[in-house]
């Protein structure tokens, strides 16, 4: 049986997962694959620590050397996460002519044109189905399950922490602060959880996916990205009383001549499939145009999530290898020819439904003042509820507007800020509801 | 551009939307091959119907032979559906070497093993992405985006109008029959939705994606089969009250020496994600060893929706064609030798949950009649409600037990049902919840 050597370097909780895997399942991945997978070699700095799992210590070096300088290993697995040096690592094994997995979302948004440019002209493979939605093929069903769709939309719950905190905060009613403790104590939260609520981890994924769906070379940068830390209590309580749940969402649409991309928390309703979807997963939701909704759901992160994605990826290119057919499928999705520059929808431009929540002081003309301002920019409300008792001197008043442009909302809220009857800020939260054709998303 | 000849048989549905996919996409799906399909001959025993595309009437022909004796032809679409002519076609296709992509559950499920065996000698691949969960990617997710899992279960909405029927007796409290007429209406059910509803397609499905699942050749007349004729709208109140939705569920796991493989309605938890999958929707639920749990969700069925899958694998075909690596993946997902001959868990063994709905007369001492016998073969019961009144001399009671075994329940119920006291049949419903490490399923 033909053995396919695979070199690894950052040896954390992913590549722990990877190692577990290929030893607990060895016989059953030479069964579908009809080869070996084996781990020759492993670099970290930090050869010492106690890591989860059984391993060759003798393997296990801190020299990357070891593995760009052994023409033996075929794959290089990069699970190093960050900008550098898992970036000069991986195009130098590019450049040696190893095919590539990698998990690290962050370095493909920023910097995967530059990556994908060098494999393509070295005619290797880069694979990153771990990099967004742990094990859940999602990587794959864009590339390949779902290639013979135009793909209209793209909805997704990207990042577990946020969900979870949400999550919490919406069946327990926890504040946010208690949560987000809650989700580090668990596991689910990095030691430094910034990027994972304030947004950035889910527009990361969202570019390295949406640039697969519309076959575009997405800039990164152009996403509009905002985060969950304002989100209270109190606004989940009014969305769940409106038919809504609050979830950390990924939204992009192909709009022709650009592409949607913005990251936000987002409005959905209860009986959506992507509201039952609670806790530590993720899931993506797609329109095709020939497939039209499918969803896929399943754990974002963790060893062996991760894990069971980057194993996927290497039995891939070892099929590749096999077969001495290298980027049997595109890299990113289309011929190289084919990918397009458009640019991220200006978000001044997005029409959308808004909730907004204002603390009024209690006071007679408010309600008037308030949707005369938002009348005069052709915002026109749909609900309004004004519930619960004064609080430091001030109610909530919360309105749910009828499609408007984000523009014209922003300029609205800015002048009602001003106002001595409200006492800022005023809470925004976008709503995703009922245009499509089954009273959906389209 | 390479082009490559795909012959299709069968213009129904399915291949006009297959027609319409290649039509409409043909620069998006030539993007993404680098290569062209075009179809080169259509096979029909009606050449004369209107069909909902346009398409090349010159190429559509009744003789099979024009596309058997074609040596340019490298891929056949079998999409009759049936036994015959269906299996006679897909050997002959194979036979000549050519590739054959299908979305014929039951002919799988029943004629797999000859199909994959010819085709495995003959070193053509068969493809069947369509036959089971509409344009859903969960036949490439199974065999090569979970690739590294040991699949311990797998659960499934795989029949579109079973699921739209219970849904609208669900949210609506529909009768089983209008609820079926309705479905008939809108297209989703068969002109004789007989195998819908009594569970035959589900279990076909079941079948083909089992034997993926865990390298099994399963045997489809081993599975246990019951539909949804039975249930009635107080069915589906009691478990609301209950805090479960009724499904029609595949239920799959693998047990070491057999496969644990049934179909039958199955109460599961409200706020399990799969009791998310409503209207005509499919979802296939799957707890791999290291992925976690994964949901695949989308249209189980539709001429544009079955399409997708079926132009997907016409994709994947090409690119194996292009690359000269036929089964590249092996076509049951592991090597022929490692396919294991595991038979079915006994019913009779089964331990789950039930839900027991029985007709009593309203007379003193019911209860202690029932519970004395379920008590004598070691059911225990953990819930009762007696609720509504006398119909036609009887009162519904319904008892929820623990876990027992099937043989018992169903022995107990024969007796019970002779009791005097009590007006047969009693309603029996399994329930699926509770047992696995997440408060949910293993």
């Amino acid at each position: 049986m033909r053995e396919i050597y695979v070199g690894l370097i950052g040896l954390g909780t992913v590549g722990c997962g990877m190692i577990r895997i290929l030893d607990d399942n060895r016989d059953l991945i030479e069964d579908r694959l009809g080869a070996k997978l084996t781990l020759k070699r492993i670099v970290d700095i930090d050869t010492t620590s106690e890591r989860p799992v059984e391993f060759d210590r003798s393997i296990l070096t801190p020299d990357v050397s070891a593995i760009m300088d052994d023409p033996e290993i075929e794959i290089v697995v990069e699970l190093i996460g960050g900008y550098e040096p898992a970036k000069t690592f991986i195009l130098e094994a590019i450049e040696r002519g190893k095919h590539v997995v990698t998990a690290n979302k962050a370095l493909l948004a920023v910097h995967g044109p530059q990556i994908f440019d060098a494999a393509h002209k070295r005619k290797v493979s880069v694979q990153f189905e771990a990099s967004v939605g742990g094990g859940i093929p999602l990587i794959k069903s864009i590339r390949e399950g779902l290639a013979a769709n135009r793909i209209g939309a793209l909805y997704g719950i990207l990042n577990g922490t946020s969900n979870y905190v949400l999550t919490r905060m919406t069946e327990e009613g926890a504040t946010f602060e208690d949560a987000l403790a809650e989700a580090q104590k668990k596991g689910y939260a990095e030691a430094d959880p910034t990027f994972d609520v304030d947004g950035t981890d889910t527009a990361h994924k969202l570019a390295v996916t949406a640039r697969l769906a519309y076959c575009s070379s997405l800039r990164y940068e152009e996403i509009y990205t905002e985060g969950i830390t304002g989100i209270e209590p109190l606004d989940i309580q009014f969305a769940s009383d409106f038919g809504y749940k609050v979830k950390l969402l990924a939204v992009s649409r192909d709009r022709g001549d650009s592409i949607e991309a913005r990251v936000h928390p987002t409005m959905i309703p209860k009986d959506h499939v992507l509201a039952s979807v609670s806790g530590a997963f993720n899931a993506v939701f797609i329109t095709g145009d020939a497939v039209g909704d499918v969803m896929l759901y399943g754990l974002g992160a963790g060893m062996m999530a991760a894990g069971s994605a980057v194993v996927a990826d290497l039995m891939d290119l070892a099929r590749d290898n096999l077969s001495g057919v290298p980027q049997r499928v595109p890299l990113l999705t289309c011929r190289t020819a084919a990918i397009s520059d458009r640019p991220v929808f200006p978000m001044d431009e997005i029409r959308t439904s808004y909730y907004i929540r204002f603390s009024a002081k209690d006071r007679p003309g408010v309600l008037s003042k308030i949707s005369g301002i938002l009348g005069s920019r052709n915002i026109s409300i749909s609900a309004v509820i004004q519930k619960g008792r004064e609080i430091a001197g001030v109610v909530p008043i919360v309105m749910l507007t009828h499609e408007a442009r984000e523009k014209d909302v922003r300029e609205a809220l800015k002048e009602i800020d001003t106002l001595d009857v409200v006492s800022p800020p005023t809470r925004l939260i976008r709503i995703e509801s009922g245009d499509g054709p089954e009273g959906y998303w389209l």
